[in-house]
């Protein structure tokens, strides 16, 4: 349950396998990773996969097939005519694409999603005999007291009690994992953004709740048995305790990560202020525009740890 | 939070309007279904969904549209050349399609997917002016001591802990809502099985957990941290009450649908029997006609509710 090695320089990483926290995989002749639609007897997986460094993730798979058209241009490995297919093509769960040693993975919305998506993932990267990998999670979200299009990078992934821990019912008991963040990978973040000076970006809490209507405390759901005054009261708590934005996902992904020992980070826009209103209902455009923002952030992360390499 | 009217015959619930247990929805200028890419503002509700009676939710879109098609042909409402275009075409984070009084919906994976299209979907209603809807999710599930291919008609929702709940955290606190469902619907489902006799069907208690792997003692995951007899002694005891198959979206779809009036079933089928495996190994074509069998007991159940109405 080590996490990953700590240096001064980004890249720097090419040593640590990644480890599986369970000794039964190792021990099967055959393993189906399900909802990815594939296979150790059907895929060679180190051919495939052994180069990956870079995992970015983020909830919609059009989002992550736009992410590896831009990366493919950033990194010069774009030839014209050339399409980039979905590696997961054999199922609508989630959706893959590779370029270079960058892998982008869909993951669908909420912790129960993208939990899935990380322990068939992280037994790929494994299968392939990857090293020195570093995880991203490149998301949208709600801001609390932030300009809209504002970029947080994670400090810390906390729960709706603003505690950075992630709690999780296995075999019928609860079990709690600390779901703390690479302090130096935030660093390393917060340079690029201002090497770029393109949108602003702070360094903040993430708070990752289950629900979006009623577990943020929006007024407009379904279901709502509180007051503005109530959901006021709570965000300004949150904010007080250093959260700057709230998603679904930041809390499992920092633990899941932590506990095989990967470098992880979470690079979310904000659609919205969440003390001034409910609703994302900004023009298309301009969210568009906001979603690329994490992009552009980690594609500069990216160029740069392997100019360094 | 009444539930919805019990009789004795299917259909005949025409007069029950769909509401919100929110007061603020009525008074927005404009609502905004973000997931859905619809607005009130640009979209007729009550023109567009307001002759719903069924709506048939599952986790993947593919599976949604197969449907529809299949409802299509059912009905008689299939014309030649005619597609089924995605109601919510401008965003690929859940997908819509409908046929006659029938609408399908893809809700993802887990509990916090399914949350999000609930919510939206039950605003839906409520804008189109919907009356008499049932709510039914045709799903796919894990079996315990039951053969593969075997469909459950979930009497319960339970949690991991075999509780008929869904707990929440709303404002930092503890909520918790019964995950029942109507009964009667359970009979009326079970009949359209025992008149198709096309596949074994059981009545039985469905739990809901937030993780595939962990959280439904797999011992394939990236994590595992029991043995193989931990693992034996829990799903046993999940048998021991009542449990007979394990899912990720039952308890919040009882417990919104049941807070807001709404008749709703749970039907899904099983892929494997947990107590010999966890690895869904089974051929590709083989799968494909179990997802099918939820379908054909539900299509059956709604060409007989609208017989007889």
């Amino acid at each position: 349950m080590a996490s990953g090695p700590k240096t001064k320089e980004p890249g720097y990483h090419n040593d640590h396998f990644v480890q599986l926290c369970n000794p039964n995989v190792a021990t099967m002749n055959e393993d189906v990773l399900y909802h990815f639609s594939l296979s150790t007897s059907t895929h060679d997986f180190p051919a495939l996969f052994g180069d990956v460094k870079f995992v970015c993730v983020g909830g919609s798979p059009t989002r992550m097939k736009d992410f590896i058209r831009y990366m493919a241009k950033e990194l010069g490995l774009d030839r014209p005519g050339t399409d980039y297919p979905n590696i997961c093509e054999g199922t609508d769960r989630y959706a893959m694409f590779k370029v270079g040693p960058v892998l982008s993975v869909s993951h669908g919305i909420g912790i129960p999603s993208i939990s899935i998506m990380l322990h068939e993932l992280i037994k790929l990267l494994y299968h392939a005999r990857c090293s020195g990998v570093t995880l991203i999670r490149i998301g949208t979200s709600g801001g609390i007291g932030l300009e809209p299009g504002s970029v947080v990078i994670t400090r810390e992934a906390v729960d709706p009690c603003f505690k950075p821990e992630f709690e999780q019912v296995v075999l019928g008991k609860r079990v709690v994992r600390s779901a703390h963040l690479d302090a130096q990978l935030v660093q390393e973040l917060m340079q690029c953004s201002a090497d770029l000076t393109e949108f602003p970006t702070v360094v903040g809490n993430t708070m990752c709740t289950l629900d979006f209507y009623e577990g943020q405390g929006r007024l407009d759901g379904a279901l709502c048995s509180y007051t503005e005054e109530d959901k006021q009261e709570y965000l300004r708590a949150a904010f007080a305790a250093g959260v700057r934005n709230i998603e679904m996902e930041s809390t499992v992904f920092a633990a899941l990560c932590r506990a095989c020992g990967l470098r992880a980070a979470v690079v979310c826009v904000t659609l919205l202020n969440r003390l001034e209103g409910d609703q994302i209902s900004s023009p298309h455009e301009l969210l568009v525009e906001y979603q690329q923002r994490p992009q552009r952030l980690v594609g500069h992360f990216i160029k740069k740890c392997l100019a360094a390499a």
